[in-house]
C-alpha cells in the first residue's frame, strides 16, 4: 500500500488531480481561471458567463449566455422541504452556514433520482443555494423571504432576495466581480473533498454539501469579518499605527495578511481593491475606503519590520471584507456568499472528475496496537427507563 | 506545489493518515481493528464495546459500556426537523441512503452551536441515525414509524423500530457481528471524505455527511443486493455451474467476488458467513444458507478457471448480503444498514484528524488553456418571465 513512500502530512505537494479550471502560481501571484488571468475576466465578465467558461471551457455565445441565465433564474424557487428547513433552522438559530449546508442537501428533492448526475441538478444547485442564503438571513431576522425576481440575473436577484430592493447596476458588478474573483482556486481543501466525494460516482448534491462542510472550517472558510473588525476598530487613520504595532509586538496574527500559497500579493486581492474602489466611489462610505487603504499600507509595512523575510502580503480576505461589506452584506454572510461563488467551482471540478472517473483512495499508515486478545470484561447490563417519545404526527 | 512528483492518479498508494483505528493486509487477508483482529473480536463484542474500542482505544469497563448504552438510548430521539424531512423524503420517494444523507445534515439541529465539536454531537449521530433509518424505511413503505426502545441496545433497538418487534437473541448477535465487522476498514473513500472535511477543523456533522455522500457512490457503497439475487436467480444447487459458466462466459463480473485490496479470502467474509450459518442454524431459511455456500464454492472454482491467476475470492458483500436477508432487512436497506456500522469509524477517524489537525490540501496539475484575452462577445440580455412564487407560510 505505500510504495515506498512515507506518511505525506497534509497531502502537501502530492498531485492529486489535473484540472483545466484554475492554475494557482503562488511564486509569482497569478491566478489564471480557465485560460484567463483573474485581473482579465474577473472585472468584466457578468457571473453567469464565468460559470459558462468553467463548465464548458470557453465563454459563451450571446444566446449561450440568455439561455444560462434564464435557467438559473427557474430554478430559484425552493423546494417546500427546503422551505420547512430554512425556517426550522432559523428557529434553532444555526450559523447561516450551518443552514446552507442542511438545505443544500435538500434542495434536489424535487428531482428524479434515476439519473443522479442529470445536469439540472448542477443548475439546481448553483440556482437554489443564494436564494436559500437569502430567505435564510431573513427568517433569521425575523423577516418574511421574498420571493426571487425572474427579470434579474444571478448576482442581482440575491440582492434583491436579501433586501427586497433591486441593486444598482454598480452593486451588481460589484458582487459579480467578487463571484467571478472567487469562483476557483485550484486544489482547495473543499474543492479536494467534493473530488473526493464524487469519485465514487456519488452525486452532485454530496460532492456540494461535503464541500460545503470543508468550507466552514475555520482553517478554509477564511476570516473576511474580523479584518473588517479591526479597520473599524483602528477607526481613524492616525490610530493604525499605533493599533497595528501593538498588536504586532503582543505576537498576535493580523486578520486579511498573508497566505500559505501566496508569498506575493494575492491577486485576488487587487481585483477586489479595485472592484471596492469603484463601489465606494459612488455608493457607500468613501472614507472607510480610503481608512482601509492607509491600514492596509500600514499593516503591510509593519509587518515586514516585524516578521523581515516572510513577505507577508494583503491576502484575498482584506478587500472581500470592505468590497461585502460596502455591497450591505453583514459580516455573518461573507462565508456564505463565498460559498455561493465556489460552488459553480465545485460542480467544475466534480464534472471534470466524474469524467476522470478514479476512485480517489490513498493508502493510511497502521501506528496502533497489535495482538490483543478478547475477554469477556463486559456483563450484559439493564438500561435505565426513559420517558416514551412519540414520532411527531 | 509538485515536489518533483508528478499526478499521483487516485492517490494509490500515498500514505495520507496515520491511523491507530485499522489496519488492512490486503496481502495476507487480515484485518486488525484497534489491535484486535476481526475474527477475534467481531463475533463477540457488543456493538456499544467496539464503538468505545474504537473512540478510546481500549474496551470499556462493565460501567463504561453501560454508560455507552445509556447515552445511545439517550439519544435516539429524531428532532422535529428530521421527522418532517423524513416524511417529505418519503412523499419524494428518494432512495434510503439520500434519505439518510438527508437527514444526517440536521440531526445536530438541537445541539448547541458553540463548540461544534462537542462529544454530543458524535453520540447523537450515531443513536440516531439508525432511528431515522428505521423510521424513513416505514414511512417509505406506508407504515407509521416505531419510536424506539430504551431498554434495547443499539443493534436491537434498529431492528426493533423496523418491525416492531423485540428482535431474538440471535438476530441480535447477527447484527451486531455484522456491524463490528465492517465498523472499520482503514482509509477507504469515504473514510478519507470524513478526514478531508473535519481537516478544516469543521464539525463532525460536517465530516458525516460528506463520507454518506461518498459511501451512496456505486464504486465504495458496494452492491449487496445484486450478491444476493444471483443466489435466488440460481435457485437450486443444481443449476449453479451452468448459471456462473454462462455468466463468465458471456464476460460478466460475478457479484460478491474480488477486491481492490484483499488478494486472498477477505476475511470479513469468513465472519459473515459463520454468523449467517449460526444465524440460519436456528432462524430462517437454512436450505438458502446451504444454496449460497454452494454457488460461493462453485464460483471461486469456476473464477480460477475462467480468470487464471486473478486470485477471485468472495468478498464482504457476498456473506452481508446473506446474512442481513436472514435478518430480515429489505436489499434496499444493505447499504444504509452499513453506513450506520462506519459512522461509528468515521467519527473515530475523524477526531484523531481533529487531533493531528493539518489541514489536507493537496495539489493539483494545471491542464488548461492558457494566454486567453477577454471580448465583449455578449450583449445584455432580458429575461423572460416566470409565474411568480411566494415562500411558503
Amino acid at each position: 500500500m505505500n510504495n515506498g513512500q512515507g506518511y505525506v502530512s497534509g497531502l502537501e505537494g502530492v498531485v492529486a488531480a489535473q484540472t483545466r479550471l484554475s492554475h494557482v502560481d503562488g511564486a509569482h501571484g497569478e491566478l489564471i481561471l480557465a485560460g484567463y488571468r483573474v485581473e482579465e475576466i474577473a472585472p468584466v465578465a457578468p457571473f453567469e458567463a464565468m460559470v459558462f467558461l468553467l463548465w464548458h471551457d470557453r465563454l459563451p455565445a450571446a444566446a449561450e449566455l440568455a439561455q444560462m441565465r434564464v435557467e438559473l433564474a427557474q430554478w430559484r424557487m425552493l423546494p417546500t422541504a427546503a422551505c420547512d428547513l430554512l425556517r426550522a433552522a432559523a428557529a434553532a438559530q444555526r450559523p447561516a452556514m450551518d443552514a446552507l449546508r442542511m438545505v443544500a442537501g435538500v434542495c434536489d428533492i424535487d428531482l428524479p433520482t434515476d439519473d443522479s448526475n442529470d445536469r439540472r441538478r448542477d443548475i439546481a444547485l448553483l440556482a437554489r443555494l443564494p436564494a436559500a442564503v437569502a430567505a435564510y438571513w431573513r427568517l433569521s431576522q425575523g423577516k418574511t423571504p421574498i420571493p426571487p425576481d425572474p427579470a434579474l440575473g444571478h448576482a442581482a436577484n440575491y440582492l434583491y432576495m436579501l433586501t427586497g430592493v433591486a441593486p444598482t447596476p454598480a452593486r451588481v458588478r460589484g458582487l459579480e466581480t467578487y463571484l467571478n474573483t472567487v469562483i476557483d482556486h485550484g486544489l482547495n481543501a473543499s474543492t479536494f473533498a467534493a473530488r473526493v466525494i464524487i469519485a465514487t460516482q456519488s452525486d452532485m448534491t454530496s460532492a456540494v454539501i461535503g464541500a460545503l462542510g470543508a468550507l466552514k472550517g475555520p482553517l478554509h472558510g477564511g476570516a473576511p469579518g474580523p479584518a473588517l473588525e479591526m479597520v473599524f476598530a483602528i477607526g481613524k487613520a492616525e490610530h493604525a499605527e499605533a493599533y497595528l504595532r501593538a498588536r504586532l509586538a503582543a505576537g498576535e496574527r493580523l486578520m486579511g495578511f498573508g497566505h500559505r500559497i501566496y508569498k506575493v500579493r494575492d491577486p485576488r486581492a487587487e481585483v477586489l481593491a479595485a472592484a471596492a474602489e469603484a463601489l465606494y466611489a459612488t455608493d457607500g462610505d468613501r472614507s472607510l475606503f480610503e481608512l482601509a487603504k492607509h491600514v492596509e499600507a500600514t499593516a503591510v509595512r509593519l509587518l515586514a519590520e516585524y516578521k523581515p523575510g516572510r513577505a507577508l502580503q494583503t491576502n484575498v480576505e482584506f478587500y472581500t471584507a470592505l468590497l461585502l461589506h460596502g455591497l450591505g452584506l453583514p459580516s455573518a454572510l461573507f462565508t456564505p456568499t463565498f460559498a455561493l461563488a465556489r460552488t459553480a467551482g465545485w460542480i467544475a471540478h466534480a464534472r471534470e472528475q466524474l469524467a476522470n472517473g478514479r476512485l480517489l483512495r490513498p493508502a493510511s499508515e497502521y501506528v496502533g496496537a497489535t495482538g490483543r486478545r478478547w475477554q469477556a470484561n463486559a456483563t450484559p447490563t439493564q438500561l435505565i427507563s426513559f420517558p416514551s417519545w412519540q414520532f411527531p404526527s
